[in-house]
């Protein structure tokens, strides 16, 4: 069985070719990843993944690089490494350097172990808190 | 069957009283919250997970409002209420604001979402990631 | 360290032999797949998990492909490939298309950041929900 | 510290109040639950979230209902309280019965256990899977 | 909505009434838990996740407080409060100290960490692993 | 990209190699597995995993082979397979036996099952374990 191949960029045409124009504008990079290129089977989903991602990752209240931190933080969590890779190239890309990398890995490390505290000790919520 | 119940501050001794009042002095706190004193049934962890906390979450290549954001974007990932709620408050503390955290947010509902489609759709790593 | 090798179906003895037979006769395959013969190094666990597969899985008030779905969403949301690769296999057998796959996929990955965007938000359940 | 606090319909404005009457209108009710008004709190999240989900959960290759007992399966493996809740009412509303319900729960259930075994016994993908 | 309630034990019959008198009689106990009594509202979940349950929980080459305590640290690291208080309750009864119970969660915090480290790293597997 | 590379033994230097030696020095082996020499990355982070490990697995009220098997069960939940297979030749070297591994496994299964099903059926916490 073969499961879902990449549409390559020459074989991408219709929604799937604007998407593609539009990621490679955008991001100032000349290849799709694969995650484009496999989620591309889906239309509807590329188109709207990938308009809410720009949406979302943009420049706000938190700069770009702090987003991209924040979205490795939860792909380590959610042990997914593509996402990881990913994240963390695009991220350096940004001016992340590995010692920031190594403390945001040590955050994610401390805060999976003390999250699982709160739930095995079944901390109560503070007053101050509510 | 009683559970836990938090070692109230007028009940720590010895490695505990002393952990309380380094929590106190370091955090500028005058009340020791649910989450210390309910894992100081077991004074070694308590030590423990203070010491780490401390030393992970002081200022470093990242400053330490990007690291209780990262805790905040773990904590939600894994649905730890208490863990969102005392992270977001120590968040405000250092400068988070309420457009901050909406971002946050929005970032994290995204991640979880891609993160599943990575694996859904099998997506490979691509050669410029390994 | 070797950890577990599948117990290939010439090896099969006893319980074994029963259940790869029996999982033969009513999934109409010639060939067992590594699943059946990895857990089959404890043959209890053999037996308990494919008799409570098979009466799981059966026609009820759902229809077998539905099932076949719903164990596909899990598998996702667990980030289990080999479940999602052989459950999805099984799916197309009972009528599966590509396109509704796509759907599904939609679907798991909205849920997963509605289900982060709940927590997050700390959403109280409605009155009309209790 | 107060949190989130659900925004009332008659405090609405602007694109939270085009977006609650199309949610109602969509959906022919009359009231707005906690999960729209609570993330109502970052309108851009309220709006892309709402369009997402009436796409993603209309009828396609898969029918509304089917859609609803994937998200319901995709909730209780994230363990999400509301979302259980909200989807099993939103099925029920689309012809869902109880013993359907009961079914979809079951095989929750075993898919959880197998996702789980088959991480155990570290099982390889079949040649014919790939 | 009414989501489904507790089927209490003055109103269990036939299959339902069996498993918990079995229940009762093999736990030596005279009130039938939540749990029972919940998923009792699927008479052939309640039997087969009974059954499942009394085979795997029984002594074996691990003893029954060992497997309690398995029990547990799934259901802390799941996350599942209903779980860690039943299963914690039960192995206090088989001989579970407090002391034994403050070790096993500082076993599970630690595990929880490492767990992400490694994924977080993307170590890979050691040659005399495989 | 390269992402992170293991630091070699020959490589250690200063607070890595006091780490690597007290490792080998401890658990009285001769090589350094990729976990502790590709978090080596970062030192801090290194000597303080050490740390707690080293103290939190040694004997106390639990044996270190009941404490293995603890982190196995987690690791499990996870999908950890590097923690599963090292953490499972830590137990075999302490006298795990295969029999063990496997009722182990059961019980893992068995958790991940019945810990999805108290969340579908929303069971509620029964008054004697509060």
């Amino acid at each position: 069985m073969t499961y879902f191949t990449p549409i390559e960029e020459n074989k991408a045409k219709g929604k799937v070719k604007r998407v593609f124009d539009n990621i490679k504008k955008e991001r100032k990079i000349t290849t799709i990843p694969n995650f484009w290129k496999t989620i591309a089977n889906d239309p509807d989903t590329l188109e709207r993944t990938w308009n809410s991602l720009r949406d979302i990752m943009k420049k706000g209240s938190l700069d770009p690089l702090t987003k991209e931190m924040i979205y490795i933080a939860v792909s380590m969590t959610n042990s997914c490494e593509y996402c990881i890779r990913s994240h963390s190239a695009a991220a350096k890309k940004k001016g992340m350097t590995d010692k920031m990398l190594k403390e945001l890995i040590a955050v994610v490390g401390m805060a999976n172990e003390t999250n699982r505290l709160v739930e095995a000790y079944q901390v109560e919520v503070d007053e101050f808190l509510k």
